[in-house]
């Protein structure tokens, strides 16, 4: 046991008799941080009580105090009739690290986003603050695992309304946005293959797999993903679709392959999920409504607010039979009790108020603006071009001339402050070599939009090596 | 095929001229609700346009428009030549069911809860106000998935000052309450067994469970857990505990156990998860700092805002070694991307700005008188009881005369609007048999916790059926 005759003074424990921190406070955290930092080294003594108060310049009571606190929490350790002495081995403090800086570039056609400068931050405060005036008590304990009855409510009329779906309050599970309805399902349905879109989200099908699905690929031409495939006995028990706007190709699913489908579901008692992730932005006639009012027996509805309010709410819904309900809200319990009550209750007022649907009527007027920007610069900057999946939703495919190796192309654009997207990438086996591009415009202004097509058609045009296809990572 | 005849009469739309909806979506309303509630029968064919349009005095542009949309929803499907029909069997439509009403009793012991009455709605709603105020517009993209660095900072700071906890905002990672940090932590340390304290908690074990994690018992005293069947060889690779105020039973580790349990995690690259649950609330003398500041690199640091501020906003964190870091927020971005961002944003002004110290030296009052009223009313309803686990938390336990059957008696006491939590139901094998009750006090005023006492005295009281402690299911 070293004694390294240590005296108050090499302490250095600095008490500030200004600070609201009380003194005895001030003086516990200065041993603290003398024996983490290794200045009262591993096994040292410290100075008897009464030494350092008088150093110190305070009562002995409150050394005696400190120190015992300090062995009670283990720092320190007594020996009888000898004083006390630092224990053990002290930990290495952690060294902070630096933050690293944001890199989201200025031009960014990242398809997940709404216009974020449009939140409606009026509205929402409004909203929390009616919330917190008026929510009992009670909303302020554990929240309901299948989310506040009063967003279940607003939901339930607002989906039948807007996308017909057939839902009553007990058929809706709310969600931490539609990732985490992706997880729950995954959970759920696992024992029997899930097919997903081919191309489609690899971080959908990352979160899938995460919980246990396991996935099997369904091409995608079009008319949408090609249902023929299920009904042509491609083995699995549940199907991931977005039939309003595929994700991320922009094509509809037909009428035909939506009828398949269900006929397909309804033999052995399969289930479809149904993504409407964006279905609430459809440019150029009425949207689509949802599949899961034509069988609500067999459909698995999902939808959020990350593409009409915002990602950072992280509130989602998912619609089920009443057969998969039990284990849909035990998993939800499971995972995390619940969404944020005030949230869930401020989101329901937005819909009651009408706030919701004001809000997207003006967000639809905006993209449709932003969608044509982007025709109009792809036209403009990259001849040959053509854009496609245009009809709804915030994001457009842009088919170049030739193919191109995307990251390569993706990384030149990066350097230029431009953020692309390349549909190689989405492939279940991904493509460096493709002809597609993703991008969203929701979140660019129209001098924006001009601007990073612009400078991706100069990205285009610089000399690269020559691509292959012949596989790599999934990126993003 | 069947052909009804059906006439324009017959579908029964409604069209409300003075509605704001458009007739045209009024028009589709009512053709799929005609579907789907049987009214048009599968199969059955639909009226010409013509006619239907005169019906209902509308254009025949309409119904041609709204055939049209509901052949590609997949509703009615057309026949060359031979007009249009219902496609396939309708779905029955989902009958809703009643909310059923909450049955929170008058006089809930239910030891999870801080006061809810006594949520800071004002200060809330001010921190919230100036994050939308202030925030950047990226805040309302997707969240960071280890938490705001706001958050980060505030935490490491505040975890510092007021629990010795070693942090940097690089070690924490925020989470959806601490019922999510151990589904994390399930899935991060899965690969060897966690050792969990029994008695504990039911939930927490599910939890665990349900994310892969293999629970072995660690008995408790009245030291606390008994660390030594760690040191003695019990094989685990984690042990999950609550040092500050065993939960249920309120016992303080004491500083040898705290001392072995960090020896013996030292040994073999091991981890602690200390969780922190409630010790902001510590009554007759200061908080014992975390085991986390004496061992930051074998020790895992969980804490939550459930206890101090409401379960409600379901916001936790943990703090980890680096080298679990990388597979903790790959877990989070798996499960649901990260927290609410403006929830984030609003929780670290409220602890820059000191509220949060405030709101808990005023909890810490009110919870002590409770606490002493809790003394008081056992001691005059209930002679002969002992009431343990005071130093600290929310809940003490107590301790009856002689054992009695747990769900009897909270099936007796619930009768007469008394919640209580028995002792017995929060062991790994359910004692039904036991003497023990878990009574929180937070969450009620004084006068309450006085008549429920009296109440659950009265239903000690009443005969029942001699019990027997032969097992049974785990409760709650």
């Amino acid at each position: 046991m070293t004694n390294l005759g240590t005296t108050s003074a090499e302490l250095l424990i600095e008490l500030d008799r200004s600070s609201r921190r009380p003194l005895h406070a001030q003086l516990e955290d200065g041993l603290r941080e003398a024996v983490r930092s290794g200045r009262l080294p591993a096994d040292g003594r410290l100075p008897a009580s009464r030494a350092l108060a008088a150093d110190l310049g305070i009562s002995r009571r409150l050394v005696v105090d400190a120190y015992a606190q300090l062995r009670a929490e283990g720092y320190l350790i007594a020996r009888r009739g000898a004083g006390t002495y630092v224990a053990g081995a002290p930990a290495a403090p952690t060294a902070p690290a630096a933050e690293p800086p944001p890199t989201t570039p200025a031009f960014d056609f990242f398809p997940g986003y709404p216009d974020l400068a449009s939140f409606p931050r009026r509205a929402w405060l409004r909203v929390l603050r009616e919330t917190l005036r008026e929510a009992p008590d009670r909303s302020f304990g554990y929240p309901d695992p299948r989310g506040a009855i009063e967003l279940r409510v607003a939901l339930a009329g607002h989906l039948a309304r807007v996308r017909g779906v057939v839902a009553d309050p007990e058929s809706i599970v709310i969600c931490a946005g539609a990732a985490q309805a992706f997880a729950l399902l995954a959970r759920t349905l696992a024992g029997a293959p899930m097919a997903v879109e081919d191309p489609g989200m690899p971080v959908h099908r990352a979160i899938l797999t995460a919980h246990g699905a396991e996935l099997v690929a369904l091409p995608v031409d079009g008319e949408g993903a090609r249902v023929e495939e299920l009904t042509r006995g491609l083995a699995a028990g549940s199907a991931l679709l977005t039939p309003a706007h595929q994700a991320p190709t922009g094509v509809v699913l037909s009428s035909e392959r939506r009828a398949a489908l269900l006929a397909w579901a309804g033999e052995g008692g399969r289930v479809v999920i149904e993504d409407d992730y964006d279905a609430e932005y459809r440019y150029d006639r009425a949207p689509l409504a949802a599949m899961q009012g034509l069988a609500p027996d067999r459909v698995i509805y999902t939808g959020t607010v990350s593409k009409t309010l915002a990602p950072a709410l992280r509130l989602g819904w998912l619609v089920a039979p009443p057969r998969l309900l039990g284990t849909l809200v035990a998993q939800r319990l499971l995972a995390d009790h619940g969404s944020p009550t005030i949230d869930q209750l401020a989101l329901a007022r937005l819909l009651e108020s009408g706030a919701y649907d004001r809000h997207l009527r003006q967000a639809r007027r905006r993209y449709r603006a932003r969608r044509d920007a982007l025709v109009a610069a792809v036209a403009r900057h990259l001849p040959g071009a053509r854009v496609t999946g245009l009809a709804a939703g915030l994001h457009a495919l842009v088919r170049l001339p030739e193919p191109v190796d995307g990251r390569a192309l993706a990384r030149a654009a990066a350097r230029d402050s431009v953020g692309v997207y390349p549909l190689g990438l989405s492939y279940l086996t991904p493509r460096p070599l493709d002809d597609g591009l993703v991008l969203g415009y929701a979140n660019l202004a129209e001098p924006a939009i001009e601007e990073g097509i612009r400078r991706l058609a100069r990205a285009l045009r610089a000399p690269r090596p020559a691509p292959t296809n012949d596989g790599g990572a999934i990126a993003r």
